[in-house]
């Protein structure tokens, strides 16, 4: 494994910001928010899940999880002096912190966290994750016609499995895309930088260089709106002749993951009267879909087949649906599915 | 947690078999064997999966991964004087101890397993598991026409995801089945029993008391096969149209644990011409059958439809096919697929 310690991550995002103007985000922000990975992942391995494994609903046992994941990152957060403002899905209400609010610090940061996701799948000890949005300026919310392309300036998808991972992605307006992923072990600070690049390849079928012919992936969220929704069941049934080959685990972030980690793969999740939005804009949307982006692939809301990223987010409980994963792959989507 | 020391763990087993007739499957052979597991998931954090994430192909570093999980489990096998035979998926020949040639104990177990399986999937950091079963006498392998249902009297499926857990089955010839699930934690000798008893409910849509009805499960897997196979393509659509749940890691300990977990679920690996038998009938099939058996389940061999615990192994590398689940799903898949 390349082993790198603190120093070398942040010399590795000086690398990526070269200009000296985002200190704070590299050598605090950052490095914070992902240290908190290993912490909610040994939470996991010693925290009850006998009552979230029944079939039935989520107990007590399943919100202590939540909650613990909650915590690790309100702590983080507090610790960081450059992060003004906070809200989670476990509480989406925008908390400005006090002390900032006379400050004239030329970094301030709003982060926009899902703490755990994947409650479906912690029972049966799949892979789950953590979502995490950072945005420029004391809130993630618009109040004029900004969008998230301007605001959203880097985003943290974790990932509790066997290992701990994180891919991180990193677009200042202006700026160069970065997308690469790092590794995190349990008993010490230093964060290893797996790979320094993560691109989804750009054409189906085809590697980095254009030669060999790669396996395809699907993952076809809320397969039971095909019942009712027949262009899905018919985007489907292309899956399945053109022989994609099926992962699916029902949690956004590894399935996102497994997608960046192959180099392609498609994540459909349409939104039909019967089956409404549920992903949370602020909390999921916005933080996958700006990773995605920057591993060279393309997230659209369902709702609408607009860009996730060029829609303003007033509110944090708005939600949407989600096509994403490579370029031409959501092409056929929208072709299929969103027309 | 409903923490239990091992001697605790001891006691349940002695409750589940209290003949005293297995003495040393219950002090030795079950509880070393389940020890491997927080080790091997120790060494899964530890270990680099840089290559392992690449999209071609695994290299070295994925070698590395289930020589590690082969080493753990030889080393805990070599311990166990019981243990007088074994072999794996990473060394399918079957050798026995030298020192158990002139014992005339009256317990001596074969250990079969698969010490990682999911390869495709540890790249993307998702759960991955080790499969376990243990048969009595000096071989696992028929010269006459015994069965596996004869002679595999426990199995454990490992579940190396955010946690360590495991299912673990008893079916002592002429006794009753046990299945239940543990959990392992890193730093001490402690199996926790997290669920007493292991069930899939008895009828599709309803509970154990036949009372509410639940979410049913589908894992298709080799998804790929419906384009030329159209019975196995109208299975999926039955699926989506009576929509069912698609759940489908693509790991095969993790499929089959989140229907245990679940209560429900459906797991279907067909066999065709063009996409032949690959499921290892010793090291895969036998034990997972053992496992879904003993919660209640049914597990046939997609090849000829019969029951995969009916049919005599006789050689490491034969392999099968797999349907199983729910009593009545499998019996929808025998009717639509298999007939």
């Amino acid at each position: 494994m390349a082993q790198t310690s603190q120093s070398e991550f942040t010399a590795h995002l000086q690398t990526l910001l070269p200009d000296g103007k985002r200190t704070a985000l590299i050598n605090e922000v950052l490095p914070q928010l992902l240290l908190t990975l290993p912490k909610i992942a040994q939470g996991l391995r010693s925290t009850s899940v006998t009552e979230a494994g029944s079939a039935n609903s989520f107990g007590d046992n399943q919100l202590n999880v939540d909650v613990l994941a909650e915590n690790i990152l309100r702590s983080a957060i507090a610790a960081c002096p450059s992060i003004v403002t906070a809200s989670s899905e476990e509480d989406p209400n925008e908390k400005r912190k006090a002390e900032s609010l006379n400050s004239n610090a030329t970094e301030q940061y709003t982060v926009a966290f899902d703490p755990l996701d994947g409650s479906s799948i912690i029972g049966p000890n799949w892979t789950v994750g953590t979502i995490i949005g950072i945005w420029d300026g004391a809130s993630a919310l618009s109040t004029t016609t900004s969008t998230p392309r301007e605001k959203q300036i880097a985003a943290i998808l974790g990932v509790l499995g066997p290992r701990t991972s994180a891919v991180v992605a990193i677009r200042i307006p202006g700026g160069q895309s970065a997308c690469f992923e790092v590794s995190l072990a349990d008993n010490d600070d230093a964060i290893s930088i797996t790979r320094p690049s993560v691109k989804l390849f750009s054409e189906a079928g085809m590697d980095g260089e254009g030669k060999k012919k790669k396996t395809r992936y699907f993952a076809p969220a809320n397969l039971r709106s095909a019942a009712e929704n027949p262009q899905y069941l018919n985007l489907i049934n292309h899956y399945i002749t053109q022989k994609y080959t099926l992962r699916y685990s029902g949690g956004l972030v590894p399935d996102i993951f497994h997608a960046l980690v192959k180099g392609h793969g498609v994540y459909i999740s349409p939104v039909t009267k019967s089956s409404p939005a549920k992903l949370r804009r602020l909390y999921e949307l916005a933080p996958i879909a700006l990773v995605v982006e920057c591993a060279g692939g393309v997230a659209v809301d369902s709702v609408d087949g607009g860009n996730v990223l060029d829609k303003a987010v007033r509110d944090t409980d708005e939600r949407g649906g989600l096509v994403c994963g490579n370029r031409e792959e959501v092409e056929v989507v929208r072709a299929k599915l969103l027309s």
